[in-house]
């Protein structure tokens, strides 16, 4: 088995105030699906965007809003969990005055880059 | 999407002092894994098991040791993630005083039944 603490794992910045660590990916040699976390600076925002794979998001720290496919935004906090389906337009943005973190697992193999912005 | 809070979703005890909450899984319609809570009391500990599917846990709350395939035991605590390969032995017991929690992931489909607790 690996052990690690999220902390040691590196941050990459993937755009001014969002970070993301792959904490359990393809350096682990997991098989099936990937566990990301990441984390928004207040007013950050992930970009609005759509793609084929789901996302299973589960919060860690702080307060947002998630923005659903009809443009409709619910707070979320920690604790809450929120499954993405397939083909659902998203984004996740910080309301809170602290960093907001939350864990977003993938499907192993889904290229991040087919991921469409959209507006 | 589907939003939850954690603590809304109910939670089965599978033997005396371990509870698990199936998060996200075939209730949400998740296609490829499954996300669970485990709550172990003080001094409970999962089975010390082995199935053919891989396991990617987050470490919530408490304090805990993980028994690897060679019977170590590694200290554990919150923001701690474990990658257990398939084929590979392991539990987790509590060496806390409160509540152990942690999430832990499996491909979709896989049968629980199938899992053999070992010595």
């Amino acid at each position: 088995m690996i052990i690690n603490h999220y902390e040691d794992i590196e941050a990459v910045e993937l755009m001014e105030g969002v970070k993301k660590r792959v904490v359990i990916g393809d350096n682990e040699g997991a098989p099936t699906f990937i566990m990301r976390i990441f984390d928004l600076d207040p007013g950050k925002s992930s970009p609005y965007h759509i793609h084929p794979w789901e996302h299973e998001v589960f919060v860690l720290q702080g307060r947002a809003v998630v923005t659903n496919d009809t443009g409709d935004q619910i707070s979320i906090e920690a604790g809450h969990t929120i499954y993405i389906p397939p083909n659902e337009k998203h984004c996740l943005t910080n309301k809170g005055e602290g960093i907001f973190r939350f864990m977003c697992l993938i499907p192993r193999g889904v290229e991040e880059t087919e991921a469409q912005t959209v507006t």
